[in-house]
């Protein structure tokens, strides 16, 4: 069995010995432009590793693999234009660099790209792997639909918060490991075990994510400390302490909010902390974790098989902080 | 067999009965709004007839209709958006009525319903009707940049627009009877004339649709005249005309598409009979329709099951104007 790293550097060769058309060019540089930009390929990687936790790894899913990563790219080429992101891994976006229109129809055609890796997998698998595909693609639209109304909505509870983070980002996680599991013949109940596994992984690394924006080393995290509180992003810490605050609190909250002082980020941390945020969010991230290395023990193979799996939970959900 | 009319109203029921999710609103209402629009249903009942030509209409052809009429939705809501429209079919455009934001992101949850539409389709048939949505969607979105990227590009010609409508409009009305055909058990030879009896035929419905602009009856037309005039479209008419024209003929028509004068439309139509443009285009269409025919001939069914593609091909090209 191969570790996350190996299998990182199977998928990076075999997803960049893919051919994209040469014309139209204003359709597919921006294509290749934006994959070139790199990326974790984590998702791929996890329909390795949920393939081969049940047996060898088959053609099939890379081409699922490549398949979801492409649908990934194409969210996040429009999700850019939807939030008009200038900056994507450090490199202008795709509308910015060539503009809305071709930053559209680039992602329309590379949604179709991804389906047409799906459609040469054996037939045996086909129609259950383009059935979860969908109804993840589904998702991942719905959520980000969600995240974009919650901007405006004052109204939105933790629970809200943690549906929407579901189908914007776990739900793609988990059907990765999910299909994977498919390709490598696992029974229905253990694909639905890693299925809940990748769901519930997902929904604690966002709630770490958004820890580390306010309590993280700015070092370790490798991003400014506080770029979610400037924006007056609605995370689960800024839900928590609006839950739970005093009127006093909860006024002093809302004028940081509003008045974007210099001492901002370390107002809002500071009442932060008085609400007992951090200690909450860490006890949640680790139900979350709870939740998710519960179903992989479940998942029907040798414990022996699930120390990748396991490794690779550890190293997105630290403890060390 | 039904005749084209009566297979649109079954259509039209099996598409009406379909039932989007209300929720998230703001990401299905749009879809809902532009799908309550109408529109003729070409395609998914092109879907239905290549079915029939050679059995019963299973209720897979209803299934990969409703995928087509959906992606062919989807295209236009996005196209809208490319265009800058304000209306389709006299209504608002979803972006103007919904944003930008919205009709991006619905037009993207509708190209995934489309492809739910096909995951439930007969295993038998699943891999060759997927095969042949993405590569026909692909071409669709190649065909829209190609548009967008001639409108700047004065040295496009003939065989250029062409193949840009080829991939813009009539591979999809082709490839809608060639999955009915699919799905009707038809052989691969008689699929692919099928195919090609729906792509001439388009193209022989584009170039009509270019003829009318100038030179139909307005009534009859159902659109103003010189619509194509007025925006200086490179139309079949207009690259025939620039390719055709003396140098005094030349300087006379760039002279009136740059000046916008009142009667530009007057003075364009009388440059293009003057370059004996209608004769040419009208027998450049009955090329293409000729091209057309010869193909359903060659579709190894009966001659007598043949009749109701016949009837829609000679409505759809008119002669008598």
């Amino acid at each position: 069995m191969h570790t996350f790293e190996q299998l990182t550097e199977l998928f990076g060769n075999y997803f960049s010995a893919q051919q994209l058309p040469t014309l139209p060019k204003n359709l597919y540089d921006p294509c290749r432009y934006f994959l070139q930009l790199g990326g974790k390929r984590i998702r791929p990687v996890f329909c390795l590793m949920g393939n081969e936790l049940f047996g060898e790894i088959h053609e099939d899913a890379y081409k699922v693999g490549t398949a979801i990563e492409l649908f990934h790219n194409f969210t996040l080429i429009h999700d850019d234009i939807m939030d008009e992101a200038d900056l994507r891994r450090g490199k202008p976006t795709v509308h910015t660099k060539y503009g809305n229109t071709a930053a559209l129809l680039s992602g329309d055609v590379m949604m179709i790209k991804a389906y047409q890796y799906l459609e040469n997998i054996q037939t045996e698998y086909l129609k259950n792997i383009l059935h979860l595909f969908n109804k993840t693609a589904v998702e991942v639209c719905e959520g980000q639909q969600l995240d974009m109304d919650y901007a405006q909505d004052n109204r939105i509870d933790l629970y809200d918060y943690i549906k929407m983070i579901e189908l914007k980002t776990s739900v793609l996680l988990a059907a990765s490991l999910e299909m994977g599991a498919i390709i490598g013949g696992a029974s229905e109940g253990s694909s639905k075990h890693l299925y809940a596994f990748g769901k519930n992984l997902g929904i604690a690394f966002q709630i770490q994510d958004d820890y580390l924006d306010a309590f993280g080393d700015a070092a370790k995290f490798g991003k400014e400390i506080g770029g979610d509180i400037k924006q007056n992003k609605k995370t689960a810490l800024l839900i928590r302490a609006l839950e739970v605050a005093t009127d006093a609190q909860k006024l002093k909250l809302n004028d940081a909010m509003n008045n974007n002082a210099d001492n901002k980020v370390e107002t809002v941390i500071q009442l932060f902390r008085e609400c007992g945020v951090p200690e909450w969010a860490k006890a949640l991230k680790e139900e979350y974790l709870n939740k998710a290395m519960y179903h992989l023990e479940e998942v029907a193979v040798q414990s022996s098989r699930k120390k990748h799996l396991k490794d690779i939970a550890a190293f997105l959900i630290q403890r060390d902080y």
